[in-house]
Parts: structure tokens; C-alpha cells; sequence
């Protein structure tokens, strides 16, 4: 039997002793899954299907009463594509279901609070997909390499963060997480197309050449992240991303393999099916 | 030319003192556009590109510092088909653009405030398209239906929700309301078929049938806030909504129609090209 995306992706390791080495992951690695665009886009169809099939089991399963929800978490360095995939796949579910919280630098007031504070608030609801573009993870990523607050504090959050997805899994919520693996070639290529299209302007940000420049930093704090952090109720998925349509691909695959194994289910009505009917046909508007 | 779908489904009176009649309206006209299925979803695929290019400007005008949003109100009586425009129209936008709020009963919370209260905290942040699942006009709908505040407080109500939207105006919110017009025979209809399908269950409530047996009080409800609160700045629109596909098409052209004269605009990149280009090309990571 083929191996399942998750197999596939979950980040390479079962030690948390062993460093996670992903200059050795190839960021336009194909191994499962379509060779090409047009084979993935003709998958993508099928995977919609699956998505809106079980995304809608498990809305309707909070509604009644159960307490279900699914997280997916996007990190990548700029250009890695955290926005085609809210775009492309989660596009793909009924937007009543979904939840997007976007984290960008946090406020003053955020600041004032404990890391989590402002995550916690954003925490998909049950019967919904939460996607996280960027995350908690921001915290011991963008944090450590620009020493915005000192190693001792960071170095702790690691397991916080563990203690805080282990909540999460405690109360109804999976999560799974995907780092979207773009090689420094590509984020080149990505943000002089920025630049060439006036459209795009606005998604160009000159302090993101300020963050490339310490692209060795950022992939060791990120390797450091997927070790320590990767667990079984949260695993971490490394996507490649060079190809956008085949990271696309990848993450509505987990969507979909993780849906698949939640299972949810329609809720019987608390209702007499025949008494309904007949008050239904008895209600004649003239 | 043709008359746009903004022209034809505007709520017809034009006086505020002469009452809409909502039963001279057609649930299942067909006044412009597709005249079937087929012919709607071609249209439905280029909708889809208008709309989809104009929220994407509007999302990055507001990076740029711009304040416009678009909020579209549903209203309409069980299974007129609120959710399935959150599906099929508000699913043709980037989730990453839009903010949808659901209002059921209110909490005891939500009640203790003002009945603007908790729908202030939902309107869209600058950039986002907001869809509203009911909305404050519940409040002079279900509310004076079935008595729930004394006549004089939601009589007072539709001219703190003029002021209001008049507000949300002033803001940069652009509002378009749409009332879905059902007919109770087709209404029956759909209650049976949730019946039938153990897979609606969940979307199945008795009360829904205690509402139908007030049909005509709620179309004079609702008739009265049509008439009330149509103004030029937040218009309503009957929504022929016996046919769903022609449901969809209406609102997703309103919206689009709406889109369009908003014209949003791609903000200008406050840096240098050339530097830029410069940077990114001397930035080899190896």
C-alpha cells in the first residue's frame, strides 16, 4: 500500500536527541502523490470532495454538541506560501466552517501578555478548521534569531508550547502542523517577481531581504522547533514547497487524511421523524 | 443596456410611506440574467474572476493603510438559503479577505447590552468582505414577531439601525442587505427534504415550524424593514431565492456589481525597485 502523506511528510526524526537536518529534504521533492500540475489539479478535485465531505460532518457534529475542531498550522519563511494555501486549500472548505487567524508582529498590548495570551483567543472554535498563517511558533523562530528576548525565555517555551498543544488535544482540538520548505533559490525568484508585478507590490516588504540574510539562522531555529515540538498529537510536517502546486497538493492531502481519520459524524435529531412530517404538511400558507 | 441586478432587485417603493408588497414579488422570478442552471454556472465562473480580482485589491489597499470593506447582510426566512450563499458566493472569495459572523438568540450577555452591541464587535476590519448570517434586523424580526421587547423599543429600533449603518457608511463600510424571498410552498418542501436525509438532520429544528405557522407575520415584519431601512446608503435587495442557482447568481452579481463601482486600487510600494532588485540579487545564500 502506498505510504499516506502523513507518513510521508512527518518530520524525520523519532528521537527528540537527534537534530533535524533539513538542508537534507528537498524542497521540490515529489516523493508520492502527482507528477505534475495538471495530474495534481485533477486530485485537487478529489480532495475537495473529501475536505467539504467531512469539514461539514464535523460542523454539523458541534451543532449537536460535540466538541471537535482541527488546527492546521502554517509556518514558512516569506514567500514559502502560507498564503496560497489559505487561497488554495483551505479555500477549498465551506467558509461558515473555517477560522483563519493571521499573527503578524504582535501589539504592545500583546507583548504585555504571556506569548500564548493572544493564540489562545484564536483557537478554532468546535465543528471548525482553524488555520494559523504564522503562529506560537513565531515565538521561538523570528524571536531567537532576532533576540527579541533573552535565550532563558525562549529556550522554555518549547515546552510550553508542548503543554499547550497537549491542552489542545485534551479538549477536542487536532492539530497538525506544516512547515513550508522553500529553498533560498526559490524565495530569490519569488520576491524579484514581487517586484516586477505593480499588483504585487503590496505583499513586497524590504525587511524581508533583512530576514533572508539570516537564512541559515532561521532554518536552524525552525529545525530546532520541528525536534522539540513534534509530538503524536501535534506532529510536524515538513512540505515542499518550490513547487506551489505540489505543496498545494501535499497540505489538502494531510487535510484530508487527518479528517479522514476523525471520522465525524452527522448527529441524529432529537426529533419524531412522522410528527414533523405531518406538522409540516399540515402548515399550509395561503 | 441592460439593467444591472442592483437596478432590478433594489427593494421597488422609493417612499418610505408606501408600504412594500412583498407577495407582488416573485420568489421564483427570473428578471435578468441566466435563464437556467447550465447558463447560471457558466456565468457563476466569471463572477467568480470579478469578484475575485477586486477583493484581492481591496485586501491590499487596506495594507496600504486603505479603511474600505464591503459588508453583505442575509436575511431571510429557515432554508431560504443564508448558508448556501456562504457557500457558494462568499466560497468564491480568498477566505483571507472575508469575516463571517452567525447571529443566533443572543446570550444573556448579548442581551444585557444594547442590541448594536455585540454586531459592532463583528463588523469587518478594513479590507475584508463581511458576510453576515442574520443580522440586527433579527432584532425587529424574530423579536417583534414573537413580542420580545415591548412595541416601543423595536419600533425605536429602525432608526438607530439608519444611524447606524449611516455610521458604518462614514467608516468605509459599503453595505448591501439582501432579503432571500421564499415561498412557503417551496419552504415546505425543504424542511421535508431535511427530513428525508438523515444527513440534515442537524439543520433540522421543530421551532422552525412554530416560525412557518407566523409566515405572515414575519413578511409584515420584514416588509417594514425594507421599507425603513432601504436608504441609497445601505440598500436593500429582494432576492428571488425559489431557485437556488438563480439565488446565487443574483447575490454573487450584486456583490460584484458592488465591488466594481468600489474600484479598488493595488497600493504603490514605498521603496525602490532598482535597490530592491540590487538586494535580493546580492543576498546568494549557500
Amino acid at each position: 500500500m502506498a505510504k499516506t502523506a502523513r507518513e510521508t511528510f512527518r518530520v524525520p526524526g523519532g528521537s527528540r536527541d537527534v537534530p533535524v537536518d533539513l538542508a537534507a529534504l528537498d524542497p521540490a521533492g515529489r516523493p508520492i502523490g502527482p507528477k505534475d500540475k495538471s495530474a495534481a489539479e485533477a486530485d485537487m478535485v478529489d480532495l475537495d470532495a473529501r475536505i467539504d465531505a467531512r469539514q461539514e460532518a464535523l460542523y454539523a457534529e458541534s451543532v449537536g454538541g460535540g466538541q471537535r475542531a482541527v488546527l492546521l498550522v502554517l509556518q514558512g519563511m516569506d514567500t514559502s506560501g502560507k498564503g496560497g494555501v489559505i487561497r488554495h486549500v483551505a479555500g477549498m472548505v465551506n467558509p461558515q466552517g473555517l477560522q483563519i487567524a493571521s499573527f503578524t508582529a504582535p501589539t504592545e498590548s500583546e507583548r504585555a501578555h504571556h506569548f500564548l495570551w493572544r493564540i489562545r483567543k484564536r483557537v478554532p472554535v468546535p465543528g471548525r478548521i482553524g488555520v494559523f498563517d504564522r503562529s506560537h511558533y513565531e515565538d521561538v523562530l523570528v524571536v531567537r534569531v532576532e533576540s527579541l528576548v533573552p535565550e532563558q525565555i525562549w529556550r522554555a517555551r518549547y515546552e510550553e508550547i508542548n503543554a499547550f498543544e497537549a491542552e489542545l488535544t485534551e479538549q477536542g482540538v487536532t492539530v497538525l502542523k506544516c512547515m513550508l520548505h522553500i529553498s533560498p533559490q526559490e524565495q530569490a525568484e519569488r520576491l524579484l517577481a514581487r517586484l516586477e508585478d505593480p499588483s504585487k507590490h503590496w505583499k513586497y516588504n524590504p525587511r524581508d531581504v533583512d530576514a533572508r540574510a539570516r537564512w541559515h539562522d532561521y532554518q536552524a531555529a525552525y529545525a530546532e522547533a520541528l525536534r522539540r515540538c513534534d509530538t503524536d498529537d501535534a506532529p510536524w510536517y515538513v512540505v515542499p514547497s518550490d513547487r506551489k502546486w505540489y505543496r498545494n497538493w501535499v497540505i489538502a492531502t494531510l487535510l484530508a487524511e487527518t479528517l479522514e481519520e476523525l471520522d465525524p459524524q452527522f448527529p441524529a435529531g432529537d426529533f419524531d421523524i412522522a410528527t414533523e412530517r405531518a406538522r409540516i404538511v399540515e402548515s399550509v400558507i395561503t
